[in-house]
């Protein structure tokens, strides 16, 4: 699956349950927020060491996985119904990161 | 660019600036928490009708657009260090939701 | 109850069970994040209109309170951990607000 | 300036300045989640251990306070708008911590 199949079943998925109304950025801005703090409290309590290995604890790496899964849904979706394209904003915004941020110099 | 692009990207980012260390899932989890909140802040006075119009304006599209790609960036950075292919959690996680969520009925 | 007597009840409920290890402030950071996402997603498919009456259903207006002591319990031990009088601190920014947002002039 | 002082200032503010169309409860939820990323972000590439000396440093120090203050303030109003009493909710969600995390047995 690419993205773009991505953008398209999150399209035929909204269409088939009369669910595009709610869907205003607005909404799935706070539908976003929501995901992104039920993962994040699944690193809460950890260490950043413990954070590393998290995926080996399976129930844990369940839960990981749907909440990561829910927030690239959400973002999708909401790029979407904005009309932009997320790859190339993002593309565009490490541009300017690489301006922001140079990188140290290598030793040669 | 696709996703698996934007992966490489950012790992040639963080090596170039020796911010490797620094990206441990708790970390990332935390910034991408927030840059949503920074997303969400854009919308937070705009009535759901004129989120549905935001990019109309020419400075909050500035915004939204860095502020997408902001999200997107940490969400695959985080789900890279953790070794998960965003797009296979986000097609299974469809799939759950089309069982939770059946569709409406279609008439014919 | 006042704001003192709910700082002392989080530090014994934290010594009685040690936690307080736990309770740096970067975890704490992270577990009001989580709680404002809940509390957030309890808003997210209701108009503004229809947040304003969301305690007039039983079960969104017990989850409603309970994700706003939620938020206040966390925030209270964060600021406690950090030294931090929030009152003091919300003085200091209400009057900094009075200077940067001047009010609208009265009518006489 | 007690809990309740806080309010009534709020109340106030938002008044002289005809802010109350905009301070309803979806508004006022997305509100307090941008400011919690501000906060969260602070913390975010600091270690737990400097997490807890992060007000050694002045300008950190600041930054601190300022965003905890906007948690209070938001949190504060949301609860204000609802009608809802926040040390209660806080009183009464401390009161069901302890009978589902019961304490550490005392030796003796």
């Amino acid at each position: 699956m690419t993205l773009d199949d991505l953008i398209q079943r999150l399209r035929d998925f909204a269409a088939a349950r009369d669910w595009e109304p709610f869907h205003t950025p607005k909404n799935l801005a706070m539908a976003l927020s929501g995901e992104v703090g039920e993962l994040t409290a699944l690193f809460q309590w950890l260490t950043p060491e413990e954070s590393a290995k998290a995926l080996d604890d399976p129930q844990l790496k369940a839960d990981i996985l749907d909440e990561l899964a829910d927030v690239l849904l959400y973002l999708t979706r909401l790029a979407d119904v904005l009309g932009v394209d997320l790859l190339d904003a993002a593309s565009a915004k490490i541009d300017r990161n690489e301006l922001r941020f140079p990188p140290l110099p290598t030793a040669d």
